[in-house]
């Protein structure tokens, strides 16, 4: 199955992105390797929620944060190379997660990134991962992901 | 001398991981390159030690945790690659600190990463770093570590 | 015109940066890819400015800051590959921000580093980034960067 078609069966539209606010770019390819710039769960370039894990924002919540940033990832992704069939391998997936004081379960939150990765790029999605608690992130998002890719 | 000859010299048994607790993998390898996920300093799946640098974890017990954080990270390369005979660059460390208001001696901590790396892997471990100072770490780990490697 | 000319022309001269405090080094180059280590906003190993954005810092001090570390960055690349022209292309910038609580404008103040980037390697300075407030960073440091490079 392609991935267009398990998204399809997946319900999942990959977004248009809007450009980077300044000089940089959502993804960038080199050979066979991609790298993602770091993605929010933004929709239409606003955050869909704001604030810290063990403060403001649920465990559920930071899951659903977590799976939007991957799929603003994929979209940078599939925007610069045209087809999401084309990756070999996610090499790489670091998740950063905005955590209030003794908040410590930040893998719980990237999980939701992961799993999305792989309900869409199935074996392909195997990822080396790093889960982090971060102080603050841009704009008070609760999660940030980024990807290294391989393509075939 | 091989890297197993000069674990053997250094009293050290790469230690046997337990599988991730979720979807993703302890490494990943694509051609050349190796990416690590990041390891805390556990044993057997549990924390050996808790807490925050510049609070109540100890300079030196940071750098213990940052040399099991390093011992996990290659045990998990081992895992796929097989024998560490293979790598010839460790390109990049990155040490995660988690610090206590006040605490910026992040790069001694990690001081214990890197000096266990070019124990075990001579010139072939000499690596460009960063060294962070987290809010947060998985489970209240004092230390976060992941690699990225080039094989020969 | 050559990134030696462009360097003069913005009245930049690439500084000698100190060896690394420990055993690591200030970049490390594999094939067609180079890893630069972490840089914060030194001039001769010492901090130029210390503190948090948010709190001691203003975002115009942690922008100056930002191309602080991407000079130290360049430098350290251009120690290893000799000639700033064999760089193909900036894969990925990552910009670390001390954050005092509620700080959330890190992309702002890593803009001082994506300009700076654009400025001296223009096309081939254009990155993919992931912008991260931190708890604390080396030495009181208020912003830290590091670079993923491929070469031509």
């Amino acid at each position: 199955m392609s991935v267009a078609e398990r998204l399809i069966q997946l319900g999942i539209q990959l977004p248009q992105l809007p450009a980077p606010a300044f000089n940089y770019v959502s993804a960038r390819q080199y050979g066979s390797f991609v790298f993602s710039s770091g993605h929010t769960p933004t929709v239409n370039g606003e955050l869909t929620v704001r604030g810290k894990l063990g403060a403001d924002v649920s465990l559920q919540q930071g899951q659903e944060a977590a799976r939007l940033c991957v799929l603003n990832c994929l979209a940078a992704v599939a925007g610069v190379i045209g087809d999401l069939d084309r990756v070999e391998s996610v090499l790489k997936l670091t998740g950063y997660v905005a955590s209030a004081p003794g908040f410590v379960d930040q893998p719980a939150v990237i999980n939701g990134a992961s799993a999305l990765i792989e309900e869409i790029l199935g074996e392909h999605g195997r990822h080396a991962r790093t889960a982090l608690g971060l102080a603050e992130l841009p704009g008070g998002a609760p999660v940030e992901v980024d990807l290294v890719l391989a393509l075939r």
